[in-house]
């Protein structure tokens, strides 16, 4: 077994040409720029990588780029969590082929209001079926997305029935009672808590979790990482204060995942880096000059991007 | 062209086997049921279908054992529309290379507010790349699932657009108020309203619709046909009045898919019939119990099934 990920990891934003087909060379880029700038690892194909606009094919594709690419499996969580089992699994068994330290999976998320028990079922299932111990997943709770949440009694049933497995949770709830209570119930058995963003993560770290999966860790994974390393320092405060700063910025355009296309466009000087697949659209004009700006403002910096 | 489908059509479920592989000889049968007892269509892969819990190439597999096994293409409206705009325009291209009559779209429904103009860019895309004339769209609105509406705005844009491709709409939102403004907007051009609930059968008929596309469907399609051939006559209302009696059986029950498939292994004495995959989960002994003491004494048949 490869060691857990901890610290700042980047779900990745995943590159299109003007055609809208994913760009592997772009992308690989921007995944070694990362590890390069604070990153330990990378959430490729998460909600900010428009994964579940591409089809699985597309996402195995860029997956062997990157690993071919020398991009270390060691370092990558994939998401791996489709509405249909058979995808799922065909995508976790995928990743954990290739050695990817684990995978983050969201519950399939078509039906709402179903039960936990079909949610049980749904996770059992790719487990049993991909069957290798290797396999480390990490639950993805993102309720103002998905609409299917991951329930304390979910992760409670999955652990005990699956304890070497089921490693962790990234929680994108946006509320920090569902994560300070995940942490509470289960912080102390090796189960593995990401805040979904960057502005929890001294109160994550604090609380026993083990660090963040964020959007805003696209453009500012040394600014985060260098939070995340001072936690228990005097200058923690500070440096979440900085952090929180950049992420209100990207917060105020419409649409993270344009806001933050363009805010890699910008710095790496590269228009075609602003391209979204539908049903996503891109900045206007106007705003990605007011974000420009603001970022600018700021002081903000993306060293060494191309 | 085909002829354009109006009438009853059934969103077909689809049967599993205990293994929870898609279980192509019961679902040719159970589509043969259908189209001899009352139905003029088949929507297959729809939400009833549980078609987002397949993956493509079981969708493409099932599409091919259909037409293969004698199932007319000229019936046949598959759903087609995912998340990812790669998977729609496969799916669809497939669809329309087998001559299906239509095919029912979905919005991709990962991401949640999205505007009108990604919506608008998703459905294009999948139009432009197909690029085959004889593809006619029927748009899916269905938010209480999907939480992605078709507005009238969006239906008014594409209509401007592709008039020869965007044939129609299945309106699930179930509020009539909806039906009747698509309806008043764009009924008169030859766009075709199909209800999304046999409840609405009657007043869609009177409003200028050409049918209902319902769950009911997949058991009930004799009853229903008789209520979609009477709806002018003396009876019609008495009519509309059976078939909403066994609506409410079905929705008495916790959950519509699994109520569905229930009734079809009671009826057809073959308890495999049941499964679902998850994230659903089958009806419990007691739940089952409820609905066919229900059923029975409400004199409901399914001739001929098995």
């Amino acid at each position: 077994m490869t060691k857990r990920l901890e610290g700042v990891l980047s779900p990745v934003v995943t590159p299109f040409t003007r055609e809208l087909a994913p760009d592997a060379a772009r992308f690989v880029r921007h995944c070694k720029w990362l590890l390069a700038h604070g990153c330990s690892g990378l959430a490729v194909f998460g909600t900010n990588s428009e994964a579940n606009s591409l089809s699985a094919e597309e996402r195995m594709m860029l997956l062997e780029e990157l690993v071919q690419s020398g991009v270390p499996a060691g370092q990558l969580m994939p998401g791996t969590g489709c509405c249909a089992l058979t995808d799922s699994v065909r995508l976790t068994a995928h990743a954990v082929k290739l050695g990817c330290a684990g995978v983050l999976m969201l519950p399939p998320f078509y039906y709402k209001s179903v039960p936990d028990e079909g949610l049980f079922r749904s996770f059992s299932e790719v487990i049993e079926r991909v069957a290798d111990e290797r396999l480390q997943l990490y639950l993805y709770h993102i309720p103002p997305v998905a609409q299917v949440p991951i329930t304390l009694g979910l992760i409670e049933r999955l652990l005990k029935r699956y304890p070497k497995i089921v490693a962790g949770i990234k929680d994108s709830s946006g509320d920090w009672n569902n994560t300070q209570a995940v942490l509470n119930a289960f912080g102390k058995q090796g189960f593995d808590v990401f805040a979904g963003s960057e502005v929890f993560l001294l109160r994550n770290m604090r609380a026993g979790g083990v660090g963040c999966i964020t959007a805003g860790a696209n453009v500012n994974p040394h600014g985060i990482d260098k939070a995340y390393r001072g936690w228990q320092t005097p200058e923690a405060e500070a440096l979440q204060a900085a952090i929180d700063a950049v992420r209100q910025i990207l917060q105020a355009q419409v649409s993270m995942i344009p806001a933050l296309k363009a805010t890699i466009a910008h710095y790496a000087g590269d228009a075609e880096w602003s391209t979204v697949r539908p049903p996503l659209v891109e900045l206007a004009a106007e705003q990605r000059a007011a974000l420009v700006n603001a970022l600018q403002a700021a002081g903000f910096e993306m060293p060494g991007i191309r």
